[in-house]
């Protein structure tokens, strides 16, 4: 694999620090890294591959002899510093939403759409996290039968929200079961011991930005537009790993086991299903698995051609800095 | 309204506590009342309305004089005393699964099928909690516009399973948050910051008895086996209090503001609905609020005629404690 010179963009943050993991884990081949943040998280010392590294403030400078930048630093960094990112000839990888609905940015989950990398003119972005896990399980059942309707339901993690909300649901839990007074600032209600079927904004239809991203990033990852999506996400106290109960209307029978065989030979998915042994994947299981796991694989009788899974994920690795570094390599392979 | 003879057979666990503070919330007109137990807690003081009671043990002479019985001491006890209960002329209100399916017990929720209460044969049954709170609010949109297919994911407190698991859930908290190791007991895996899709115990076809339950019991009480029921079930680390994610395929179109305003008009139902202020229902907020709570409100653009909602309630009332008692009341209003 060639080699290149790499920027991580927020490299404090909760993904920016699991980017920096999988850099490690990977061997990932990169001459030269720089960290980047804000104001106040530079100087912060940094170890990655055993080498000290000090986090600089982000510049339109930053990315002079940059050849892949990896942005998670929110969407307004990526709005104000793409176009300093692209015109320096660096191929931003983003995992915010700002251009991921952007006609000219392949949105890529390198397992279902490795081939739309192609056609980037410098920005690729990275799909939310319970889009990611959703597709990886779901495209080799399209390939095989095709999918006419999802209806999703998403059990996810507080990591989702950042190292705050973490924070948020270990002091609240403490603080209920001490039997003292809570105060929620992070969420509007109180996260431990309850659930909030409320993520990011609403919207003018009442569905919030996090259901209708599982709607519009779905389609355009799985480039078909006629996969009809809906979602509602709810928040659950969990600290990392998203649940999704996902049902599915088939373009033709999928029978249980069937659908099992082929997610067992998917790349990137495992699937943990059996009921004799109390055998299903949880949030716990995704802390140390980088694949997505599937389980309570069953046919949906009430429909001609239906199916019922539990599909779960790491969402801070697969769900965000993983799917990152995976298109990252996927892009040297073929360009660099 | 009449007065009658009351035994409460279970009445030192987590519902039959809830039973006895309901009778007196609601000043329930019973002469005499009776709490029954097992050999362990027999000898219990417990105080109702004000006067102390002594629990006594079960015995098939306990139901002598007595015209309500109410159980809920699992389907073992229900199935061995049904015998002995109605051949003394007592009504058996069951909240076990016992005979929930048999064609000659009526299954009752009050606010939407009790003219069924009439047909007994001396047992009515009482649904699962998850089934209740997901009828009470369809009913008036089945009436409305008709319902053809239920696909229903569930965010499941806990308490659902008893007192262990409650005590479990705390004391698992409380050694993760102190880095400590845990050791599950009561559910087969971590159920502290995790979540299990699994509910009772597994059938052939892959479904949990919990899942299969909300199909047929949902069927039973609306009176119609044509009505489509797919469901995945979903422990979360909740105390009280069932969310239910609900995407509903109904006869005709029914538009989000006339859902709301049908279930504003529904007894037993609030609707928690307003995207603008943040207003949904949450498991807490069930604690202490006796109706179905529903919001989320949303109609589902993928079908002709389609809407999602999210429904709370609190498992150990209107799931169980409080629906028994409804359904005596009403029993006391037509038949004593």
């Amino acid at each position: 694999m060639k080699r290149c010179n790499v920027a991580v963009v927020g490299a404090t943050g909760a993904v920016g620090r699991e980017m920096l993991n999988i850099l490690e884990e990977r061997d990932f081949p990169y001459d030269d890294l720089k960290l980047l943040a804000t104001e106040r998280s530079a100087g912060t010392i940094m170890t990655v591959k055993g080498e000290e590294y000090e986090v600089e403030v982000t510049t339109p400078e930053s990315f002079e002899d940059v050849d892949i930048a990896l942005f998670s630093a929110g969407s307004t960094a990526s709005e104000n510093l793409a176009e300093e990112v692209v015109s320096r000839g660096a191929v931003m990888i983003d995992n915010s939403s700002a251009f991921r609905m952007d006609d000219d940015v392949p949105l890529v989950v390198p397992e279902v759409n490795p081939e739309d990398i192609a056609q980037h003119e410098g920005i690729i972005a990275n799909p939310n996290c319970s889009t990611i896990q959703m597709v990886v399980p779901l495209k080799p059942i399209y390939d095989k039968v095709g999918i006419e309707r999802i209806v999703v339901s998403t059990y996810q993690a507080v990591s989702g929200t950042g190292k705050d909300a973490m924070d948020e649901l270990v002091e609240q839990s403490e603080k209920i079961l001490n039997e003292e007074e809570i105060d929620p600032e992070v969420y509007p209600e109180q996260i431990a011991f309850n659930a909030l079927p409320h993520i990011d904004v609403f919207f003018d239809n009442d569905y919030t930005k996090e259901e209708m991203k599982m709607v519009n990033e779905t389609q355009k990852i799985m480039n078909d537009d006629s996969i009809k999506v809906t979602a509602t996400t709810v928040r659950i106290p969990v600290l990392i790993g998203h649940g999704e109960s996902v049902n599915l209307e088939l373009g033709s029978k999928l029978e249980a086991e069937e659908a099992k065989r082929l997610l067992s030979e998917t790349e990137g998915v495992k699937v943990i299903d059996n009921p004799d042994e109390l055998a299903y994947p949880t949030q716990i299981d995704s802390e140390e698995d980088d694949d997505v796991l599937v389980g309570r694989i069953r046919v949906d009788e009430t429909l001609e051609a239906g199916l019922n899974l539990w599909i779960v994920a790491n969402n801070l690795r697969k769900g965000a800095a993983l799917n990152t570094i995976q298109i990252a390599e996927k892009l040297i392979e073929t360009e660099f």
